[in-house]
């Protein structure tokens, strides 16, 4: 009936002829004299989703997570996963040829001041570990008395035969309209970051900030409309991009001419070193920044500065464009959900519907809006114990049919070019239990703290992290994730560097916007959680000392009404979900289809004690 | 009718003879070829409150605030102080001889690096700095192209005539019925956490520290029973006290031979110097060693290892002897309290009070208890504007009558030798406005908030904070100082490493002790807080699915109802409020004279809507 094209359920290859790849790779560091080597889930710039010429950890173990590191070891191999994926990797790595172990606590430095020997020479890839990542391997090297070697190529690549060629999705301009801001003004506003960083120059070493800065966006990589490239922008003067000429068309390259000199992706290594053989000293961000390339401006006789790029806080900010962009697209995607949603309640109780069907049904529903140009990232559709699982994602092994009594979480975005979306409903098929609603009604207080949520300028979503979870906490529960992160226009569903959690310690800004997801999850039981993006608004309070902030919610859909134990919450609660649901009414209802519209009307009724 | 013995009101001296202080004090700087000096608010230990013979900042400028940094160059000077001090200092200096600067945002590094010039040499004496600030400082030097020097001898005592002599308080014993722990199990725990720091010894440069190990009490300084010493603590073996042979008896000489070795202060260096020939890696405490002392480590071919104390943890976490100990000490302070707050109801309304009876007629009642060692602190005691002044320190001169319509801050502690005080009242005289009802009661709500809350083992002070904030962020409102700060055993009432505010980082372990203490402040109208002291406790919560904590409050004091509008309180805030005050009834009715107990009653009577 539905189908999806942005994502899909089959389960990855499993150990067919990974043992002979182990065994050469093993071979190849023999050859370059090396006793190990370091595979990490990475591509140059760390991005969360990477080209399939970079599943370098994938191709050599079989684990298909988004997150991981293999250290390969003469006699011994072990791969490294957080909690999340244990099970995964138990499943897709051959116990025999590999140990699975812990990626975080400890982390992988301890397995390995444990298990390299004096003299050993463990090989890595300055290109795929930022600086501080590597410094971690050099301080456990050094710890066991071996040594850690920066290759100049690496040998995964040289055994992997059929490596796929790096992606060369085209450019297209973010113009004005949506980007709101044009390319001359952001720079002006880097070089005035520049000036205050006291640096020559900035490496953009995300391709986020090359694509905000420059206004382009790109098709490298699934679900963020990356151009993969890089940018070199001097304090003053004109900036150059380093990105491959055949993503190029002759308006876009033309567009980029304005404000830039384009050149070839291997340019970049000897503008560096010409910059650092002048003594230049030259910004690099912290958390993309590749190794080698303050291995390259050190070498050259440069001086690297690390530190946050101050082109993620500008990013984050978005202006009034933006923000007229974002709010159009949430009420687009608040159709096509609202449509999903009368979907499940009409199909799901006859257990007719599976987790599939869910996401094929979401996925056709916002293609119908015409504008979808991807899903943001895979869909999340776990019902019964899959819905406990954080980040589940469905496969046809895993898949499974929603039963009455059962609950269905589905996390879920599209990316329009005028905003980037993230909603998650859960939705009760049949009648909830008491503890489910308990634990639902919770949640949702914890929701609705932060959507109410007032706070001086300079708050950070650290401050604001413990409103989402007072509730849960009263009842001995909690949840292992943080509540919000941050989500860029038409760009990364994930982005920096705001957060609400505990470790979000930038000040939320008027123009950030911010995903406010608190959850509850019973192993082995159910999953919930309640999800919409907010966007930091100026609150007027009558009398007010200081200036203060608070959020306007972007997401449009209907909280699961038999889900909320009404007696759990306070009148303000009520009044807020109430209003809210009038809102959704308000906003999309003349956009629905008549069926729809009666169901929304029914499913966003005014709730009563 | 009342005196105090534990603090006084003099206003400090005015600039009488110190701009010939000034001079010599140049002069000093010349004679060592020096072109500047840097001279701290501070003593070799980073104390709170510090020695007379420490007091080099207000002896060479006048000002005698808590905080605080002098520069001296050969045209300019100086004085750096924090916002609550601004006022105050420029009252104190000369201001033809000082400028008064930011302590902190920008730090007195800033002004350095623009007052400084290439080829000045600026001294700094590296007893009274922590090797953090002596590495700002060098950094500040460095980019003016200046040099930091670090002396031998602090040139302001060369210049000092009339210096005091270091202090010479006895050292008494704080028995096994008080500490709950012997020094010999204290020893053992901490060498088992020097062994996972993995270094050959500690340094104990906290007093604290050492008085908590070696369960001895000192009276060195004002308001904090330290014995001022350090301890060198080995990874195995006896551990050596270096302390002042004067300052123990033969008896408290006997109690400490019993696990360690005692030598004279003066033989800490030598043995510093002796173990780092021996290439030993050497622990030190961030916040208070010397830089002296890792420069002596350093000098000698040792490591010094810059880290938190371990003891600073496992002092924080109290003991049930200790535990037991406090509830006593509350108890005894609450009879006190009560026969206070009952005095000021009967005697300020006619106009009779000034805010020094007020701090008077309080240290009176604690020393009926017969057991007051000393104020943890000097009371802070402020009526109409005066109470809106933070850290404000009542003088003769700016002694305030409490009159009708205005609330009185008092803000105090007792030190009894089981256990620290400190509490923090708001009393309406007379009839209070709407106003300051409606801030009084945001400010309750925010102090119940955190005294019902219930978070999991890991939770840090810093989750907890804007439980405290968030109904005075509402009306757009804050308080500009943490919400509590930890408590010792009868040691400091401002004890590390937990604390309630936004950079609280450390996890709260049940047995810590913090205070409570929102408020709220009208600048030049009135000041409101409301504090008590916290234990960590254990909560039971049935079907928790993690081992959970909460506060049980130690404190046991009236909050003032005639400041209290019901119809702002949930009903379980109103529900908080009327079983405290019936606990408070409870635990100290039968102790107090009749009258006092018919003022609680009526103070304690439960509060309806």
């Amino acid at each position: 009936m539905f189908e999806a094209h942005f994502q899909t359920f089959e389960d990855p290859e499993s150990g067919v002829a990974l043992s002979a790849r182990l065994s050469a790779f093993r071979e190849e560091l023999t050859r370059h004299k090396l006793t190990g080597f370091v595979v990490p889930r990475a591509d140059q710039q760390q991005n969360e989703y990477v080209a399939p010429s970079e599943e370098r950890l994938a191709w050599l173990t079989g684990f298909t997570g988004s997150a991981g590191l293999a250290i390969v070891l003469t006699k011994k191999a072990a791969i490294f996963v957080d909690g999340r994926y244990t099970l995964q990797a138990r499943q897709q790595v051959d116990g025999k040829a590999w140990a699975v172990e812990s990626l975080v606590e400890p982390p992988p430095e301890t397995w390995l001041s444990a298990h390299l020997s004096a003299g050993d020479r463990l090989g890595f890839d300055p290109w795929l570990h930022t600086t501080a990542a590597a410094e971690r391997l050099a301080a456990a090297c050094a710890k066991a008395g071996a040594e850690l070697i920066a290759v100049e190529s690496n040998p995964v690549d040289a055994v992997w035969s059929e490596r796929p060629a790096a992606p060369l999705g085209p450019v297209a301009i973010q113009g004005r309209q949506f980007s709101g801001e044009i390319e001359a003004e952001k720079l002006q506003r880097i070089q005035g970051e520049i000036a205050k960083l006291a640096v020559d120059a900035l490496v953009l070493s995300d391709s986020h900030a090359v694509a905000w800065t420059f206004n382009i966006r790109g098709a490298d990589v699934a679900h963020t409309p990356l151009p993969l490239s890089y940018a070199l922008v001097p304090k003053d003067g004109r900036p150059t991009i380093f990105i491959d000429h055949r993503k190029l068309s002759n308006a876009t390259r033309d567009h980029l001419e304005h404000t830039a000199d384009v050149e070839g992706p291997a340019a970049l290594e000897p503008r560096l070193t010409a910059l650092a053989r002048r003594g230049a000293a030259i910004a690099l961000d912290n958390a993309t920044a590749a190794d080698a390339l303050s291995r390259l401006i050190q070498t050259g006789g440069g001086k690297p500065v690390r530190g946050s790029d101050p082109v993620s806080l500008l990013k984050a900010v978005k202006n009034e464009t933006e923000i007229e962009g974002t709010r159009t697209a949430h009420r687009r995607d608040a159709v096509a959900l609202a449509r999903f949603l009368a979907f499940v309640d009409r199909e799901a109780p006859s257990g007719s519907l599976t987790e599939i069907d869910a996401v094929e049904a979401l996925e056709s529903f916002r293609r119908d809006t015409g504008a979808l140009k991807d899903v943001s990232f895979p869909t999340i559709s776990g019902t019964g114990p899959n819905g406990a699982i954080v980040h589940y994602r469905v496969s046809r092994k895993s898949n499974r049919r929603i039963a009455r009594g059962d609950l269905l979480l589905i996390d879920s975005g599209a990316q329009y070019q005028d905003g980037t979306t993230d909603v998650t409903r859960t939705i009760a098929v049949g009648e909830p239990t008491a503890e489910m609603r308990d634990r639902f009604s919770r949640v949702l207080r914890g929701h609705i703290a932060i959507a109410r949520a007032v706070f001086p300028d300079g708050t950070t979503g650290a401050q604001l992290d413990t409103l989402a979870r007072q509730f849960l906490w009263q009842a001995g529960l909690d949840f292992e994730h943080g509540t919000g992160h941050g989500v860029g226009s038409y760009l990364s569903v994930h982005e920096g560097p705001a957060r609400i959690s505990k470790l979000g310690t930038t000040p939320l800004k008027r123009g950030m916007i911010l995903s406010n997801e608190p959850g509850y999850y019973k192993t082995d039981g159910f999953g919930i959680r309640i999800e919409n993006l907010e966007l930091v608004v100026g609150a007027e309070i009558a009398g007010a000392e200081k200036p203060m902030n608070g959020f306007e919610t972007l997401t449009l859909a209907p909280i699961d009404r038999r889900l909320i134990d009404v007696a759990l919450l306070s009148e303000a609660e009520l009044d807020w979900l109430n209003a809210y649901h009038a809102r959704v009414r308000t906003e999309i209802g003349a956009q629905l289809d008549e069926a729809t519209r009666a169901w929304l009307d029914q499913a966003t009724a005014a709730l009563t004690r």
